[in-house]
């Protein structure tokens, strides 16, 4: 199993994707990895790993390049040169913590997108209360979704819930405005009768409201609307850390308070993390693709390294490809 | 100034209603109020007030009601009984607790829309970490907005903040996927070419990651993207305490912690309580209209006949009216 990883991505590249690339080739049975980026600073966090290399390139796409111009004109930077790894067929998958909207347009030019699917979708996993996490599709990629790219993101989004998430008949929701039957848009009401035919274990609308008490294991929706409630969750959890920290710095009672429950308040902030459940994948392209977050650290690195490698292990890709293939075929005889 | 209430909607109905109107016909001058529903149920939460009048009806149109039909067949129901008093001239503006859809129904069957907008938008207010609060519009009466329709409410929302929450030059943003102009989907790309050239103090596009740091003081946003935020805000809120006050009653030492900061915490809570900013506002109906929240006490009823009493004696849907109909001879001159 190779990977091509984009050593230059992310707010605390080399070091933390280096050393997660360390981690995973120590631990991870099988795997060869490839790092690019610039050697000289990526050398000096391995110990002659036998199974990484390096593809030398100083040229990166930063946070601020506009993705499609960046991905089309830096032809040596490090994610453009981790994608042509993949189309290549010198990796089997790859993974980035760079800029999200240009590893979607190196994904779709240059790796390409599996044939039934229209629109990629970002997906990463998020947290629940009870610790088993939700996946959900779009949150980004696609903002102006039809009925059927959701139709798709059901269908991928189970088959990854059950093949590497292990969740035996994964539950798939529609996000809704309520969750009676025939509630909402235009487009969530299409998407509720094609997803209700679909081979998926649908359950329905679901609201966002119960989406951190485990409503679903696959939450579907819009990129639009997944964006606001990706973001809506992180800045209101964000948010009540802020005020729960002035509460607690508030007085000496408060602060003799907050020495007590420090490490346990610390573990409730790692329960919500979603880097603990991996990367993003970016799913609907004819090879894994894992954008881990910005902010990724040793561990994160790790998590999506170990995801990949299950997508790689149990062929998703094949999976997915498949079942829609089976879909419009049936579609096309009805 | 005359308000009618629906005195059985809502969770606590009607002995909160009542108490809040009791409140309030003492303390706001020149207020007389028309109570609607049970004269049994309701007189004993009375004492006589003079500015307090009672219309008797026993049918109720609850939360389980198909909201359409319902105000369509349920025609004595206390809230189809309130609107008519609008309707009628012999109320200025009313308030209810109960179905939010029949609510809205109601508005549109009985009281009608205001010239010049053509879907009326239901609009709360959101707390803020400063406590100033934002005003996020629509949150879910239109699911299948035009650019248009959002550019009436960029419109609405700025008039509103400026005459009854006192904001000089109220900020409004766009609720979008990202920050930078251009951004977002089909629908938001239109609606922001719109509100820059509309006469409101328009900043561009906002994050919903930002909107509790208080990024705008209004944000315009279609009925599902802003139903989706709303309740994502509430949902994670809620997780959050949950897993809170798991966390403190974890171990004895977490209980002791929990002990030293139980008021404080308490605090925070009502920080996010949104009743305290009053009631959603059915915006674009041609008199106010307010939905108090389901679980209104006292105290949030009270908070939203002031809000009421402010929208009428600032003359609120006539300031909207007229400068509805400015724009539209603006855009018809052009």
């Amino acid at each position: 199993m190779k990977l091509a990883i984009d050593a230059m991505g992310g707010d605390h590249a080399p070091e933390e994707i280096v050393k997660g690339a360390v981690q995973a080739a120590k631990s991870i049975p099988n795997l060869t990895i490839t790092l690019i980026g610039d050697e000289e600073k990526i050398r000096p966090f391995l110990n002659n790993e036998k199974n990484i290399t390096i593809i030398h390139t100083t040229e990166v796409i930063t946070s601020e390049d506009e993705p499609v111009r960046a991905v089309r004109r830096k032809k040596n930077a490090s994610m453009v040169l981790m994608a042509n790894e993949v189309k290549e067929g010198r990796a089997d998958g790859c993974i980035s913590a760079g800029n999200t909207g240009a590893l979607m347009s190196a994904g779709l030019f240059i790796i390409g997108r599996m044939p039934g699917v229209d629109r990629p979708a970002l997906s990463p996993t998020l947290p629940t209360q009870d610790g088993q996490g939700f996946l959900m599709l779009d949150v980004g990629a696609n903002v102006d979704a039809k009925p059927e790219h959701l139709l798709q993101y059901a269908v991928i989004g189970s088959i990854y819930a059950e093949k590497v998430r292990n969740i035996n008949k994964p539950r798939v929701g529609l996000l809704n405005v309520g969750t009676e039957d025939g509630k909402g848009s235009d487009l969530t009401k299409k998407a509720f009768q094609l997803m209700k035919e679909a081979p998926i274990h649908f359950i329905g609308n679901v609201e966002s409201r119960d989406l951190l008490d485990g409503a679903a294991d696959v939450v579907v929706t819009d990129g639009f609307t997944g964006n606001v409630a990706l973001k809506t969750i992180e800045g209101t959890a964000l948010t009540m850390f802020s005020m729960m920290k002035k509460t607690f710095m508030s007085s000496l009672k408060t602060k003799l308070a907050a020495g007590l429950v420090k490490k346990d308040l610390k573990k409730l902030q790692t329960q919500l993390d979603y880097s603990e459940y991996g990367g993003a994948g970016l799913f609907g392209l004819s090879a894994p693709v894992i954008k881990a977050h910005g902010s990724s650290n040793q561990r994160a690195v790790y998590n999506a390294i170990r995801q990949a490698c299950q997508m790689v292990e149990r062929d998703v890709t094949t999976t997915i490809t498949t079942m829609l293939n089976e879909l419009h075929t049936k579609e096309e005889d009805a």
